[in-house]
């Protein structure tokens, strides 16, 4: 491996010759050695972003001259782009503050915008890391601006029309299911009836709860540090550069971030990261429910409830047909409990700012944008390959219905409570049916029964007829 | 203890005879000695309010009598008043669709409502628990119901004013001190000044933020399960029922309660509760900074930080002097970290529905309203023995801004950073101000010094001149 | 109500005459008005064991008078045995080093013992609360001794028979089914059979291995911070004070406590309780997975598993026979997840100690000891209520054994692999049984298959035969 | 990409060709396409020693060819070795069994080995991955053997020693500053003096506590499911198998590990990581108090505590000397904060087991051999880049020991308590040393009071002389 030389305050060090980051990267890296994570590529995605923006608005505010604007914005794209990826070697468990992880982004701009410029990497010329791609920045107000952008990028543009799907899939399963009247469960127990339509529309509600949730959280996620330089007091910063900047990024963006009011609370807080994170947990905890019912409903073939079937895409058990793990639910409701766990860590590493600056930034964009992508491809995945597939057994969702005891209620009205009692007490200990039981007893023919146990009239409220 | 008999589909039980309660909840209490937490007196209180409307809808369509509805009022009238709490004796740890505390209501107000009927407790007449206390409804949705008007209640009605209460004083505060410059600190290192008011105001922020979170997640809580009887189909119940309760529910509280658009979600569920408890913890979080940068600042008396003064509310030590130990502080920082616990057992517990139900309502509703109630009353207690009497130390703040070396970066314009840099070397080095140090070095006079190195000109943005 | 004239070194105050408390108990309910937990009684019990066993001590080493000694421990007896349980009116949310319940203790003391003596309530005399009862102690050593003592007592003295209870019953009950073959499911999909006395045998070993991690942690647990006053240091105790007061303590109590080697670690840090926590929150997660297990075989009573049956102990449905909500699992999984949320908070706070004091202590004691209470009451409802009247219900579990295809790989030793799967996917196909199936394919008699297929052979390893 | 055909009972798939991995593993990463956490290499390399292990152990009994047995540990040995690690492409997002990544490895080794033995590659000839890799083993048992031999490998091989470093170099530097005297403190408040290593030592014995938490659960990850087969039966296995592969284990690890006594609770729990993870949490809690304490006695340098330094490992600010950014204890905490986040969610995994098999067992592994790793590598990064450079600030150590009015309680024997408060009072009011208010007073001439006032003599217990 052929090196360079590069430098910071402190001196000089080797950096591969191969990579445009420069001396404080490679101090990181030596002084960090810890587990493998990485800085999330949503961060030095919006990192790009960020850097462009600031280059863009220091040039209109007259800070910055169009050539090294120009330079600069090249090679942000060039992040942006996903290009420079093996250049941001970084771990999470570094300077809580980032630090590091923005001194990366301003080197490897700065190298690999000098060597468009033909220059000599290391010099710090014609673009300086600090004097021009960090220029009217401090890392205490970088980080948690490209924090903010990364999550609502991540929650806008990758995580909603995942999570859409699927609930767009259950939707269309649940309106095509809305006549299949089926048994009820409560307390895991035969409850009265509905029909799989209603029930499914139950997850897509919970669904649909949970990403009005998400959406709630996001105004306060759109509001952006940057121009707080070092302490929140924007020091050193054009009184104009908070406003310009935050515009550049949501036009860049397409979203509408907006420079944050009080920029003490967003640099030393990282509060609106636990609600989101709140938000966050309670899809987790919507499709943990989904996928529990799903793989409850499809258990068997024989000895479980069975009023499911999902597919099988992968092999079960080779000799015994009918065996289909419901390996879509496990990986789901796996992300649903990891995502819990993200969401403690998040919640913990909020509260600990103290004065101008919470130093657990990193480790609140790792759990955090990890809960983020997971709940997304989650959906996808049980989506394509689980929840398109679902269809109901109706021959066994009939016999639970048929067979169950809660049916009774409808001869209420007919022949008595007491005599329906009796007529469901009877079949509960000769293991009968209802009609069976109340055939039996001389209750009522087998075509009264018929008459009257409707489940189909089971499963929404009274009918009020007409002069009742 | 004289007794009476009250019964059940199980059969005769004895009560004693001044409760009010009956069979159910007789069994309850024998059947569940577990730990001794009580059902939540917001609950009971919003059970009272469920069942006032439910009898009020009732007679509206057409279901019940005048008299019953008015004995039904006149005893929920009391729950609701909090003069019943005797009889309400059941424990968390129960049934997990809450259906003994609904019992418990039902018995309460079948058996007062008897009482002030004339007749005899127990006898279920004229005013039958189930038949009439409890028509057009089921455990399955009530439950869930008492839980979101308690929330709503508690949020609403008890935390929202109180949280205010000490966000005005902080606030207060902050623009009393916006002029006191002080030093930064990030990374608890010294960093470039801010004035006290500023800080503070990123306290005010951050309460203003978890405030706002909180407030964006009631529209979930205000949407209502009743209607949904057993299993969310509404079965048994007048077609027109759910949406006239809701009614009813948002005239007697004064809060814009609605029926929900799917009942599934909401009794299986309880996401909303995911998310709104997420969005206490984001307060919780807002409370644990704020409460470590008071004691932090307070800290001391000698070799401490020292920079703030909080009020002596006990005796910290009998010999010292100035030893104020921050014992509000603890006090909010333990309720914010038992916040954070209970969040835990909320997303848990929510993740656990199965089909038609969810049976964690009450540690879900338990651990919530402790949550809201803790939050609540730790910020007046903070407010009322803390915040309104903090005051600056003046002396030891300027003592820290004035031998702070982050100043010297405000004589980078006059005699460049390399002399900038010199003075604040030699002066570190020293142990002197850098004010002497610039002397010793002959690189500026005093007053050359004190015109260049203001403080107060640090703690915003650069002020731009006229012709810039 | 009437009340005396206290003093602390902040001035006077008034208390209620019928109370022993004095001054500082008395600020510390008017500056705490914070939710209504109380100090758990646990804690009070064990700081009437710490004062009696301190003057026990004191008296040992020469430093209290023998008449002064007599009086602490006759009113330290009555704290003990909880005869004052109206003294100690204290919040958990107060001072984090529990200083304030640690005079509250010494003040109770001392007036009860005044008392007794006949003096003046309120004067000190014969028995100072802090130079007699709280001689050679500080609350910073008090309250985590009495952590530490409160923790053991509950574990050793309340939890693990309740649990043990629990545990045999469901050993015998694993023991007298431990022929009955039932089908195993992996997947929630059938699996190869096991007999249920396997089943239930993988319950009691996971509370085995719950009850052995519990253990484990006591070591830390008995390890007392006493003498080690303010700091840790033991200023002004006498140096034989630490090792004399915990033999004290262990000879009151029964239990091998000892003081602390490193008495910093024990007041700064509370990392024991995080381990012990985690063991609590091991039991717990056996609880869930027995109680969920339970619940799941006693699913039905028609449209479920329906393996096990459990006792009714309160109305399910008035009508229909049979339903059995299974209330005792849902207690019993509450609680569990409860003791999660729980075990979240101890860490966090357990976390937060500065220097030489840990200030979340009361939050740790009052999570800690409800953990233990409500996993050994729910063991005990949980066994009295449900785990003794679990019965199988012996034709379900042989319909489903009989019915499942699993069965077939008992002949692939006979007829082949390829002629196995044949059956299988006929049977599956058709819906018939393998045995059907078999015979319908003419590739087995009815009596070779009853031969072959025996299940009650497929619940072990391969049986060995001599010569093999 | 030249791809080669495989097949599974599924049918055939494509795979790349220079991949050892069959259809299997082709399916999982087409159907689990989710974050992109791999399964952990732990996990791998244990899957190595059991395959290894199983083969040993199969041949023993009889069950295996010699030459088969030797290209399987052939094979096996290069997993072992990591030769492999682009064979294991699977995601942690998969079958909650971990089925995929035991057949990933099946697969590998199958295809391996027949390339050594000079075969066609997903001939399955000569070695079968199931009939041949897999032989006497089901995923339900293999996945949790692998989990736990990972877990202890983690632990005594790669976590300890690490630990053990930092802690060796604390208990050094306690060691060598047991003689400088400094002020404590409580509540952040001055509090009465100790030595720094006295407060040092605090910190090695949280760790030490720890460590020995750690250790306690190591008994229970030791047992293995290995030979419980399917169910936990251990159908199809022989009857001497599970023993004798444990032996095998325990040889190729040189670690005690044993077959477990009760199958079904290793397969179902997984218990033993939730008390493991809570013994992890411990050291984690540990960790956060020491860095904590770490970076506020570092704080300043001139504004904070300042009582340490620490070494500068990069650039603080560019321009301010003597401004060291706390960087190690920022990267140790986040990874405190994160321990606890994976523990809550092992927590939650390990409740969530049905029947014979727990399916949450992917998530768990990842979760906490993630939080044995980041401990690990926090530890030495920590010892290396900070803890070995820790040196005290005598001068300031000094001035804040001094200052101190808390050193007043050492002339109550002198002088009287009375007279002792005036003095402090006195130097509170005026802003002086106790030594300037005791001669500005009169009590005390500076002889005197040097004399009486030894802040070395109040570091420990009364000393007992001779004829006290």
């Amino acid at each position: 491996m052929t090196t360079r030389v590069e430098s910071d305050s402190m001196g000089t060090i080797n950096v591969p010759n191969d990579k445009y980051y420069g001396a404080q990267t490679a101090r990181s890296l030596a002084n960090f050695d810890i587990g493998g994570e990485k800085m999330p590529k949503e961060i030095i995605h919006a990192f790009g972003i960020l850097k462009k923006a600031a280059a863009l608005a220091n040039h209109k505010l007259g800070l910055l001259d169009e050539t090294t604007r120009d330079l600069i914005v090249a090679a942000a794209d060039e992040v942006i782009g996903g290009k420079l990826a093996d250049h941001f070697p970084l771990v999470v468990w570094q300077t809580g503050s980032g630090t590091q992880s923005n001194m990366n982004v301003n080197e490897v701009i700065s190298n690999r915008a000098i060597e468009m410029a033909g220059g000599v990497m290391g010099s710090k010329k014609p673009v300086h890391p600090n004097d021009h791609v960090n220029m009217s920045q401090s890392s205490n107000d970088t980080y948690p601006t490209a924090m903010h952008i990364a999550a609502v990028e991540a929650i806008e543009g990758y995580l909603i029309h995942r999570v859409e799907k699927l609930r767009n899939t259950l939707h269309e399963k649940s309106e095509e299911f809305m006549g299949i009247v089926k048994i009820g469960r409560t307390h895991l127990q035969d409850a009265t009836p509905l029909t799989l339509g209603q029930e499914m529309s139950g997850w897509v509600a919970q669904i649909d709860y949970a990403l009005a949730a998400i959406k709630a959280t996001l105004p306060q996620l759109k509001e952006l540090a940057l121009g707080g330089t070092a302490v929140g007091t924007g020091l050193n910063a054009h009184p104009d550069y908070a406003v310009t900047v935050a515009k550049e990024i949501a036009t860049l963006t397409g979203r509408d971030f907006v420079t944050g009011p009080n920029k003490y609370a967003i640099m030393a807080g990282h509060d609106a990261f636990v609600g989101a994170s709140g938000a966050l947990k309670q899809l987790a905890v919507a499709f943990m429910k989904v996928a529990n019912d799903v793989r409850w409903l499809a258990s068997g073939p024989r000895s479980g409830l069975g009023e499911l079937t999902i597919p099988e895409n992968e092999p079960g058990s080779s000799i015994m047909p009918g065996k289909v793990n419901p390996t879509q639910s496990e990986a789901m409701t796996m992300v649903a409990v990891h995502v819990m766990g993200n969401d403690a860590a998040i919640g913990i590493a909020a509260s600990q700012g103290n004065f101008e600056l919470n130093v657990f930034k990193p480790v609140i964009a790792y759990n955090f944008l990890q809960s983020v992508r997971l709940l997304a491809d989650a959906a996808v995945s049980f989506n394509d390959n689980c929840a398109i597939g679902i269809e109901p057994d109706r021959k066994r969702i009939n016999e639970h219905l048929n067979n169950s005891l809660m049916l009774v209620t409808a001869l209420n009205r007919k022949i008595g409570y007491d005599n329906a009692a009796k007529i469901a007490k009877n079949a509960h200990k000769k293991g009968s049916t209802l009609k069976e039981s109340a055939i039996e007893l001389g209750l009522l023919t087998a075509e009264e029964f018929d008459a009257e146990v409707k489940p189909e009239n089971m499963v929404g409220p009274l009918k009020v007829k007409k002069g009742d």
